[in-house]
């Protein structure tokens, strides 16, 4: 039983995909002593087979229907872009009760897709995004608590069982995190924000300064500040062209209003603007140093 | 003797402005045994008085008069808004053959101040700059460590007398730091791109989110990737304008170009054109993970 009383009663969890997120999962599901039966689908055989060798599951394999035929809850945690054809996959399969819930860092077209492939049974789809992870991707670079306090999303419809939701929460609640609910649209809008744009000016900023004929110069002399601002930018450019084109209008929203603001910043600073740029900064300062104050955020 | 040879010969340095990086001198000379006259000026008298109870330095005043009068190699550390103004009062009562370098984030403007400033002295200025530091300032943020294992640059002109650049370069490596040369004007292009070009988008991507609606949710559900982006968003806004607008042909030459980039990324996300976002995200990351190879850069 869970802090807030959610109970998980599923005996038979399956992870469909054990890269950071689903092997996270797994490590931290045996670490908090669930000792129902645990399964993993993916598509790579070594890491099915190391999976189950570290014992992290019980039993893995690439396919599909040996695994899922009578898990009552599966967690889809492949990238965004394989998730439609992962959904038609595991409903082929698995029960017809089966919970399913996803990973995703955008829910509105995964929610569009989870419609589609469910039908009428759309109700034992949660749709989910943990707010965590690192730079780093693959079975191997998962730990056991890379949940622990961190939030988790739940996007539930109008169609959603309780039942399900429940279960679900009580799930993320077994591996230490923070579970909230908000709507899929809110969820997108918010995740653009503060995760997808900027992926994509780290991105944008290294490759700009990438191909610029000082290249090996500028990263020679680059310090703290420049590893830190880019370490986003090392994350896995496929997962990342899926995420970012999966949340393309709450992206460009964010985006247009970033780039105008940006231009009004180079405006400023054209024309020595110094009062509106130490405006902008310190606004910023304020924002930043209040997200930061009491927080206490682990690093990975 | 320090590892290439420079001998610090000074025996009476001064460091003008007793903040992070000029207390941080102070820290680092003093655990590096440093057993000459150390002293401190700093236009704030509670930090003097502390400076001077704490060890950092045998005297320090808010008047350069006192301190400066003998001293052999003074370091004006101040924000670089401020070093026209502090090198006039250090040029008016120092010896006339002491020694002068500073530690500005920008240098062909700093170089054209202490040109007007020193006239045919002037080969007695050695420009410098040490990439270190950290989003905190003040005579408390500073430690003995600061510079340890990190870069100076020195953008001595034809006209430096080599004792001079020899006598910075000693003081330097005292403190561990590696010291490099260049132009002043190759500096400035490096660091434009590498530090402040990244300070203006962090900046201007919090504040671009701290004036949405969404605000509250939007930091709330902000997590470790937003956090390491927009650190240097905490930085002292003043500090940042004055170092924005000392350099302002380079900064607004890779800003520009950032620009172009950027909204090459944004028609190829709209146009769903994946091939270009996973090509750019792809030497992106590249670049970044050979920028982070084999580095050991402690974190501060």
């Amino acid at each position: 039983m869970s802090a807030d009383g959610s109970t998980l009663t599923a005996r038979r969890v399956a992870i469909v995909g054990l890269g950071l997120i689903g092997g996270s999962i797994a490590r931290g599901l045996r670490a908090a002593g669930f000792d129902g039966t645990l399964t993993g689908v993916t598509a790579n055989s070594a890491d099915a087979q190391r999976a189950v060798a570290l014992g992290l599951v019980d039993g893995a394999s690439e396919h599909p229907a040996s695994i899922l035929a009578d898990a009552e809850l599966i967690i889809i945690a492949v990238p965004v872009g394989l998730f439609s054809q992962v959904l038609a996959d595991v409903v082929a399969v698995a029960r017809a009760d089966a919970i399913i819930t996803d990973v995703s860092s955008s829910k509105q077209g995964v929610l569009a897709a989870a419609q589609a492939a469910l039908g009428a049974t759309i109700n034992r789809f949660v749709p989910g995004h943990p707010i965590s992870g690192t730079e780093r991707s693959g079975l191997d670079a998962g730990f056991a608590g890379l949940f622990e306090h961190r939030r988790v999303i739940l996007t539930p419809g109008d169609a959603t069982a309780r039942h399900a939701v429940e279960q679900v929460t009580a799930l993320w609640q077994w591996l230490g995190a923070d579970v909230v609910t908000m709507t899929a649209q809110h969820h997108d809008d918010v995740l653009a924000a503060t995760s997808h744009l900027p992926h994509v000016l780290a991105y944008t900023l290294v490759d700009t300064l990438a191909r610029m004929a000082e290249r090996q110069e500028i990263f020679a002399y680059a310090a703290g500040g420049f590893r830190d601002f880019t370490r986003i930018a090392s994350s896995e450019p496929a997962l990342w062209r899926d995420i970012v084109c999966s949340n393309r209008a709450p992206l460009l929203a964010v985006l247009d209003r970033f780039m105008a603001d940006l231009s009004q910043v180079r405006e400023a600073i054209a024309h020595d603007d110094q009062q509106s740029l130490v405006a902008g900064f310190t606004r910023a300062k304020q924002a930043r140093d209040q997200f930061t104050a009491g927080r206490q955020e682990p690093h990975p």
